[in-house]
């Protein structure tokens, strides 16, 4: 078979490069770093995009759209977010290229310099916040719930497809608000949401989390992220929510009169998910037999392959299948039929799996006989023959079962490498083998650091939920408020 | 009324500006010459590109996403697109930024240069021209039908809200075909595609035809292009399909091995349309009041203002509102129930005619009594009290007898400032009255650089319907093929 993947124990890292490129998900453009996402890998994204942005705006959220380029001078405005940013910034220095006068190619006309350098954004912050400060005046004007859709630009040295790209495609939200309280309920509410999204549609379990002050948003006071486990053992951040203070208020000049006419800076939060998910998503489910897809979010969600000798037979189960079409549309449910001549039932078999669409079902002649069909999932690999009467509702249980299923597996992988470790020792063993170690830590920026450094493990976040009880450092021995979860992350 | 426009007829280029502004559609960003969309402007962009993206897929296109940056070789490749685009281009040529060491601000790292520039694509011909080598071998690969939603950049030295900015929102669609034939038809196709959503969704009339050669886009065989006129007398280019033979193919190699074994060039088209239509809905339907929404593209379509003198009816009113509304979501009908207490309803009133709100109704406590409501129409700002019994249905056809007055209306105003024209004196009168010019024309580039050196007009398109009858330019004299379209234009 011509696209035969790397095995996964292998090459995990291979498997995954090889994966993406050959079910037709993205690939590496001509631009270092930069993505071409593909027809089918985009048709996934859209789904992402249309569920998410149905929860945003169920929730008061309203789309915008702010410039692509952010004047120099606006980074600068706020300490730590440049000190985040500054060092993997696409530069805008001219406006026009000219004939190169020595030959034939074209260069950078220097009569075309512009007075300020622009910067590619590598997230909206600071042009988003110097724009509220003229929509902001009142309390009236409070809360304001934006969101963007857009591409944003960091420029990364290394870079894999989907999980660290030069330019990738995100969702950007910013909030502002009257209240402290205010703001922090809106980073978590969309915690929540993100949460919530990742465990139904990606069946991706994810653990909710703080992120210690190493980890957190250049100019965030706290950032709430989201966290997923890949089948190697290593995490992956999926999600994130800042609660970010009044730090671009105050950097933007942006205040209001509250209701007792005190004038005050405004206060914020930002958040947000970005073409990475499609990677988790990956690596989360998929098999050495290729993609593997939640039928939530699959571009469609059965494939029906006909078997036949010819063209009379063809005709017979094309029938068949327009009316089994019909059936499951009226369910919501999407259908592709792959009548192509050219290729073999076998090698559709193959290139169904290796695209990870939920269900298959084949059809032959003599199925037709029997009034039955062959149904096969991509989850578990099962085939078998049922009957053709109420298939429809056969199907729309089997993809809600496969959705469900896809979760609990990918949950009990991730329960069953989460582990709680007491000793440095111990933890140096067991970091190797991958997963979740919820271990005591000190609070101190030096002991995640040495902890990082000896073992490239992070720590991941602070849990919202589980275990509270206070122990001692496995480092240092100093008091620990708590367990956090550490691992190795992408 | 602290939202007062300025008056068409005062002065229509203020009135636009004003209008797009106080009706919270968008606004100058900090950024020269780049704009901010506002949620409601960019709540109709999401209707226009929910609907065109609906009408791609129906059409067999898929989406896809190609990097924001092209390598500065890939323009130069197509010798007329580089003319083009050359020279309103934003370079890249660093990735970092570095703290200033003679001070506190940022300067570009001259250590971070790039070796060859990157530009912020201004289209996406070089960059997925480039790619589609890699995907094209056998005409089984043909067609490939891919769309893309994308921001783009181009440099302009004059710009105005959504008619012409540096950066800017668009689709691009770009396909590959086996034959000219099939790629002709797609670019005829995508025209119509074009023109019907114009035509049903923005109630804006649209003259469908070809460019002339000097208004052909850079590096195409032709130019199909959708036209449209304002207000004011002037033509706006509302979308435009190219034919570009194998242009592309041949300066990034793509060949395809054909159904008889031999070697060819690929044939393609590409076409777009952009935020650039939001000036087009504005400036074809809107009044000295405010914005005119159809129906179709609005982002709600019905504004429900309780009237009340107390609590209680309040209380009454918004029983019957949340019935009415039920009824009507049932109907596919968009509601706002706008009962904020800080506002009084003509206040209410004023701002629903600003933003184009296409019905508003009006309930009081008589109306309770009586059973009626107040129901009016933006689009002609007639009144009326009908009977609560059936306002679903009534509001239904209301809704659609707006969208087909507003298209009539546009329609009726184009018809009545189109005319033939059959001497060069007349002309230069008659162009000042606006509208469309059908006149003769020698077919010279040269003459048409002449008329829009003398009076700022050009030939909009070469219709594809209409009148073909032979005749003499009204310039030089010699012979005519057929009357084109001439106008001054946006």
């Amino acid at each position: 078979m011509a696209k035969e993947l790397t095995s996964r124990s292998e090459n995990y890292s291979q498997w995954y490069n090889d994966l993406v490129i050959k079910a037709d998900l993205a690939e590496n453009s001509a631009v270092r770093g930069c993505m071409v996402i593909k027809p089918y890998g985009y048709a996934i994204w859209e789904k992402i995009q249309a569920e998410l942005d149905r929860m945003f705006k169920e929730t008061g959220h309203e789309n915008a759209y702010f410039p692509l380029f952010i004047p120099k001078s606006f980074l600068s405005k706020e300490a730590e977010h440049v000190e985040g940013f500054a060092k993997e910034c696409a530069v805008v220095t001219h406006h026009r290229l000219k004939k190169d006068p020595d030959g034939s190619g074209l260069v950078v006309d220097p009569e075309a310099k512009l007075e300020e350098e622009l910067i590619v954004r590598p997230t909206s912050e600071t042009i988003i916040w110097s724009t509220y400060k003229n929509w902001i005046q009142s309390y009236r004007d409070l809360p304001l719930l934006i969101n963007q859709w857009a591409n944003v630009v960091r420029w990364e040295m290394r870079t894999r497809l989907f999980l660290r790209t030069t330019e990738f495609l995100w969702q950007e939200g910013h909030t502002a608000h009257a209240t402290e309280d205010e703001a922090m309920t809106e980073a978590l509410k969309i915690l929540d949401i993100y949460a919530d999204f990742a465990e139904r549609f990606m069946a991706v379990p994810v653990l909710k989390g703080v992120k210690s002050p190493n980890e957190r948003f250049a100019g965030a006071l706290e950032t709430f992220c989201i966290e997923a486990l890949m089948q190697d053992g290593k995490a992956l951040q999926a999600g994130t929510s800042h609660f970010l203070g009044q730090n671009f208020a105050k950097a933007f000049d942006v205040t209001f009169v509250d209701k007792t006419n005190k004038l005050d800076y405004v206060w914020a939060t930002s958040w947000g998910v970005s073409t990475r998910l499609m990677g988790a998503l990956i690596m989360t489910h998929s098999d050495d037999n290729g993609l593997v897809l939640p039928p939530n979010l699959a571009p469609f969600q059965v494939v029906i392959v006909p078997i036949y000798k010819n063209e009379e037979q063809l005709t017979a189960i094309s029938e068949k299948v327009v009316e089994i079409s019909k059936k499951l549309k009226v369910l919501g449910i999407t259908v592709k039929f792959d009548n192509n001549d050219n290729k073999k039932p076998g090698w559709k078999f193959a290139e169904y799996e290796l695209k990870g669409v939920p269900v298959r079902l084949a059809i032959g002649a003599r199925d037709l006989e029997n009034n039955t069909v062959e149904v096969a999932r991509r989850d578990d690999l099962t085939k078998e023959t049922v009957s053709m009467d109420g298939i429809e509702n056969y199907i729309d249980t089997l993809l809600k079962d496969i959705q469900h299923n896809m979760f609990k597996k990918a949950y009990d992988f991730r329960e069953s490498t989460t582990r709680e470790v007491n000793s440095y020792d111990e933890f140096k063993v067991e970091i190797e083998k991958g997963g979740f170690l919820m271990c005591h830590w000190d609070g101190t920026p030096e002991t995640e650091e040495k902890i990082k450094e000896d073992t490239k493990a992070t720590i991941r976040c602070i849990p919202l939920k589980g275990d509270i009880t206070p122990g001692f450092c496995m480092v240092t021995g100093k008091p620990s408020l708590r367990r956090v979860a550490f691992a190795r992350a992408y």
